[in-house]
């Protein structure tokens, strides 16, 4: 029996066990196995999926106390008879589904995300999802308490396409300030930066049409072109932004219709463009007439260095589209941020988000409003720019002790992630399973490119992870990469992609 | 100066200020006016809108505050000089976005939404919204401060895109209760049934091909397809439910992926389908492979009759998606809907999901668990099952003793809607000025329509209005049908869609 499993790499609310109770019933499904198939004992799947036969034994409960199988003590564990079929007769054929080609093609991107193990222990610089342990979620509580009891059931309507009033003044604000010229009428707030990319590729991009995207780039914005039907140009990362000369030529093709950049703290590379690269980047994104993403969604974590007005600060026309998210400052789960944009733009965007979910929550929206407004929001920043720049520093510290001579890496002024480049032409895909092992875990660069294509450079990430567990993660990558460069050919063990 | 303005059709948290507002502002954009520009008066402005003139004063006072534009004392109000643009030089170009051809037909088809006045005092028998004054508001917050402080910060992460495994579990067990036989595995929690209907019919559809809708149907769902870039196929509802011969010919077409209906208290007509037309509705779709998305919005709100069980129900080989929602049973404002799948579709809908928001916010569904599993949900559903029973009744009674003889109407056994067909070829678009200036508001039949045809039915809510106020607008909706009808030919007054 073939059970499909990746432990998802971010923690999600869903167990191990959940996950892995998921993936038998889909094994069931998919291989239609009947009633008394025999599954694996709890100690093989334990063993197969290296994960504890206690987290086993629980996903096989899961499932049995939903019906799916039947353990007969010592005899082990069937699958058991479909209940879903009303009525006593044969049950009927499954209905196999057709699904979109885009679909398919998003389900295979899907599968090819990077597999953690289930190391309990490993130092978790793989991720980059703010540390729960500084969420100040006592006072966002109080504000939403606050929110509700003020806005009464009133707040429990639908609210407009466009979000929170309040809200958007208070970001406006905040965003004027930060250099970013815009009203509140000009935000559209939205389920988190995600959506906001997905909204703004839809204004411009009709299937099989082209976005231009940086090459590393965030990996979920393929996915995103990817589910809508888009085709991507990839336009490489340089240490001091994104290729110049590169994106003339490819915002030049007729097909291009839209650019998404990430200018500060670059995901995954953590570097910022200075002033003259983003205003040779607006010039050559207006010769073409082509619209740009500015993906804002670290704006808020500078510790280090000036600031850099944003591109949309920088260019009065409205050429560019900029995304602003609560997710990374502050914590995803209220899935707030907001998309800058004007007139018609700003009215398309509307009539989208209407089209997909009508609008969002709004008392979410009303306590972040509040918890802006009490400046807990500014208080919570403050706090998370110190630890963020310990962190880094203790990580660089980490990676000048122990990485091999060579390797190459990035120091941000602000947000999470740091690049890493290898010296040699590994595939840093085929470091993952050794690196689970040894008790760390990173986001293999592979994930950044367009095509999936090895990667010798990773990302690592120091959001979960404090100053003492860097130091341990940094000396255990570098063990495990001494142990690959020792062993045999770089690359040996990876078929070509 | 033409400033375009359709008064949102429902309760948004957008004053019409603002929206008058907006409207004003696009205008000036749209129309490129320079500073200095004369904007029309207030008087002028308001009596053209049909609002009051404190309204439109209101509006013009929050854009000088915005500096977009610029009263002066005896000379009237001005467009101000763009305040946009950083530095002294002259104001750039402004950029004129080329949207995608399907944003462009989006924004005709909001554009085409009935316009209301801003009768403050109407009978407000338009809007398809649970009535505020309802909503248990605070046994919400409590749940949500419950959720919060048993969840702590683990609540603010990312959830899984499946949502929050509680809610799913409690949902689950509602729905078999309703012979629905889904497990919660089976369940994709997500962003109101309209976030459900945009991702079941990128499941099946890509852009170009058709979706069979009945018609009249849902409007939200003919702006979802639209923004998919989808063609549609309408199939007539009759009184039994929608025309079977006509769906059996409509699947036919393979360019038809899925058809979407609505057989539990219809959106518009209110209907309900007996067990003999969904088996049928089944043969056809199995015979010709098309799968079905079945909208069951309002699925906890019978209040007569007997409970049939819903398509997804009947069907065990899985070819039924089925839909549910919080939004009519609750209050829209959490924001919370359930997609049913198996197999193959839900691991589709969760990488359609993830591709287009992550996730969903799992304070919201946490607390909604509690709220559930408290029995706070069903105390609510038995108090609101109450109120709508005896508010169809008084609107049943109410249209029997005003409206003309050969009106027809339906009574619905759950809901919030009834559809009436007027006795004349009248256009019901025709009488929505008159009937707000009589202080009446219904939702025109047109609005229901793929094409927008004329239609000389109408939808009447008994959502928010109560007893004594459905009386009053059935009183006054007569008095403009019968002055409608001495007033000349029917339809004489709107030129041919």
């Amino acid at each position: 029996m073939l059970i499909e499993w990746n432990r998802s790499p971010t923690p999600d609310g869903q167990p191990v066990y959940r996950q892995i109770a998921d993936a038998v019933r889909a094994a069931i499904e998919a291989q239609g196995l009947a009633r008394g198939a025999r599954l694996p004992t709890i100690r093989e799947l334990a063993a197969r999926l290296g994960v504890h036969r206690d987290t086993v034994a629980t996903a096989y409960e899961a499932l049995a106390s939903d019906g799916v199988i039947e353990s007969a003590v010592g005899r082990g564990t069937f699958v058991a008879e479909c209940e879903r079929a009303p009525g006593n007769g044969p049950a009927p054929e499954p209905y196999s589904p057709t699904l979109a080609p885009v679909v398919e093609r998003l389900l295979d991107f899907e599968r090819a995300r990077p597999r953690f193990g289930s190391a309990r222990d490993a130092v978790a610089m793989h991720a980059l999802v703010p540390d729960p342990s500084l969420y100040p979620a006592d006072a966002f509580r109080r504000a939403l308490n606050r929110a509700l009891s003020q806005g009464g059931p009133e707040l429990l309507l639908y609210g407009s396409p466009q979000g929170h009033p309040g809200l958007r003044e208070a970001l406006a604000e905040r965003m004027r300030a930060a250099a970013l010229p815009v009203q509140a009428d000009d935000l559209v707030l939205c389920h988190g930066a995600s959506q906001g990319i997905a909204l703004a590729l839809r204004l411009f991009c009709a299937p099989g049409d082209i976005v231009a995207l940086e090459e590393p780039t965030y990996n979920n914005v393929l996915g995103a072109a990817l589910a809508l039907g888009l085709r991507t140009a990839a336009v490489p990362m340089r240490e001091d932004g994104v290729d110049l000369a590169v994106l003339e030529q490819t915002l030049a093709r007729p097909e291009v219709k839209v650019f998404y950049t990430i200018p500060t703290f670059h995901n995954p590379m953590g570097t910022t463009t200075d002033v003259a690269h983003r205003r040779a980047l607006l010039d050559i994104a207006h010769r073409h007439g082509v619209p740009v993403i500015e993906d804002g969604y670290e704006m808020d974590l500078r510790f280090a260095g000036k600031p850099v007005p944003p591109l949309a600060g920088l260019d009065p026309s409205g050429l560019v589209v900029h995304l602003f998210s609560f997710s990374k400052s502050l914590f995803p789960g209220a899935r707030v941020g907001a998309v800058s944009a004007r007139g018609r733009l700003r009215e398309a965007l509307l009539a989208l988000k209407q089209a997909s979910d009508l609008s969002d929550a709004l008392p979410l929206q009303a306590a972040l409003a509040e918890f802006v407004a009490d400046g807990e929001y500014d208080r919570h920043l403050a706090k998370l720019r110190r630890v963020l720049r310990s962190r880094r520093d203790a990580l660089d510290a980490a990676l000048e002790k122990h990485m091999p001579d060579g390797a190459r890496w990035t120091a941000p002024d602000g947000g999470y992630q740091v690049w890493l480049e290898l010296p040699d032409a590994v595939d840093t895909r085929d470091l993952l399973a050794d690196a689970v092992a040894a008790g760390v875990l990173f986001a293999p660069g592979a994930q950044f490119h367009h095509d999936g294509r090895p990667s010798n450079a990773m990302r690592l990430t120091f959001a979960m992870a404090d100053e003492e567990a860097l130091e341990l993660g940094a000396q255990r990558l570098a063990r495990v990469i001494a142990s690959h460069r020792s062993n045999g050919s770089p690359g040996a063990h990876h078929a070509p992609v």
